[in-house]
């Protein structure tokens, strides 16, 4: 299934996506977060695609909000084989441990959001990843026990500035502008998601693929970062964890600009779809 | 004025602590936050002290809760003098930035909340630091504005294991143990908390003084870091600043040790008061 969460008049709401006549709609399913939905049990929410009314509304006319709303929006670094820090030989061995970092509440963003290249940053970059969502609260799963407490799947872009990202050691000032993750633009759930680890994993700017790099090759799972970050943290029904982004493709390395004011980057993923993101100009 | 909230059969609480007969008691103020309460008008606060009832409970029969429940919780690296990376001359030139990391929300613990210690963690250290908490959502506010969207300040043990912390570049691991950031005991108004820059940072450990460094010697001032926060990212009421610990004294660097169950360590600060954190065994 796919699950949507769209400002309404009557606030946001959830819905779950139906092909009618071979276009999408949204079936209403009511203010309650998707996660609590999907707690209750999923059956019923199959049960209102299947009763999807002719009146339910067209997915392409809906203001998507973030499928979820997350407490912390954990995120992993050098997660794909070939991205690894500047000066390190990619073909170096794998970490040992996932690297980990956060992103603050404020950067979240709808899957329609623009995000507003702020006056003060100027080395503004893309990273398109797959966003695991977490359905049930984690601590201490085992790696065989934590599919189970996973929602399903999105898209997030790991929207980060580069000079405030290296002006210190550590990340945050780089990752957590107002808006710098934007989020869907649905929850897939894993039974329609499928592998995690076999994923293709794209990004495209300009019209040309900048990233294109299987799930295949990330150095930890989702299973094992699942039980990696609970065995620290209590994981909470709407959290997500964002995986990590692959390197660039060499000529896109070589042809890489900032983004500015005008640009679009799409990220696309197998099972998952497609996540615009549009960079505008912000106040002075 | 020193404002908590309190953990009630009505639920959480707040409240003013007013002294009465020489003890301190605390007047109830509703089920609003903190920030609310201030918002709305520090006047009706200081009218519900002035008007204390005689059978106002005493402070110290109540159990506490966390004065706030930050959204989020920024934290600075090596923002005192002399406090340096390892291998860093402690007398070198002053950072350009002020270095930030987040801690997450399962990290917040009340005031008399026991802290426990990970069974997966053997290296755990304390760090006291004086907390700023954000009253008026701050945006691009200049350090002559950062002041007035101040509500406050209190206690925060920037709790951390440093093996799970130097696993890999970013600290969130190390950071973000569930219960990781006691916080408290209650809100100090900045008309009794006074100069920021002027306030002795304390530690005492088995009653020995392990930190003893005034905010005289940060390298980046209150004012400073919440103008330099506001500009990446909007800072909403409730959110905290922590603002980084001094370096351990010498002879307490020589003896120290990992905490364990059974430790406890109080952080003191100049007018805001005492945070003591007891540290228990978990779950093997």
């Amino acid at each position: 299934m796919r699950l949507v969460r769209y400002r309404s008049d009557a606030g946001v709401r959830s819905g779950v996506v139906v092909a009618v006549d071979g276009s999408d709609r949204v079936v209403d399913l009511g203010p309650a977060p998707l996660t609590q939905l999907l707690a209750e049990g999923a059956d019923a929410v199959h049960d209102a695609a299947r009763r999807a009314p002719a009146s339910a509304p067209r997915l392409a006319g809906l203001a998507l909000a973030p499928p979820v709303r997350p407490g912390k929006i954990l995120c992993l670094g050098y997660n794909y084989r070939g991205h690894v820090p500047d000066g390190v030989d990619p073909t170096a061995d794998d970490p040992a441990f996932p690297d980990v970092f956060v992103k603050t509440p404020n950067t979240l963003g709808g899957p329609a959001d623009p995000v507003v290249v702020p006056a003060v940053a100027d080395d503004v970059d893309y990273e398109g990843e797959i966003a695991v969502v977490i359905g049930r609260r984690a601590k201490d799963v085992s790696e065989a026990d934590a599919p189970a407490h996973v929602a399903g799947y999105t898209i997030l872009n790991d929207v980060s500035d580069r000079s405030w990202q290296r002006r210190q050691s550590q990340w945050a000032m780089g990752k957590c502008f107002d808006g710098f993750a934007p989020l869907g633009p649905w929850l897939v759930t894993p039974d329609e998601a499928g592998d995690p680890q076999d994923m293709l994993v794209e990004v495209v700017r300009d019209g040309v693929v900048t990233v294109s790099q299987s799930t295949a090759t990330t150095i930890f799972p989702v299973a094992s970062v699942v039980s990696y970050l609970s065995s620290v943290m209590t994981l909470e029904p709407g959290d997500v964890i964002s995986t990590g982004t692959p390197q660039k493709l060499p000529e896109a390395q070589e042809a890489h600009r900032p983004l500015r004011p005008g640009d679009a980057v799409t990220v696309r993923i197998e099972r998952l779809g497609e996540l615009t993101t549009t960079f505008i100009g912000g106040p002075a």
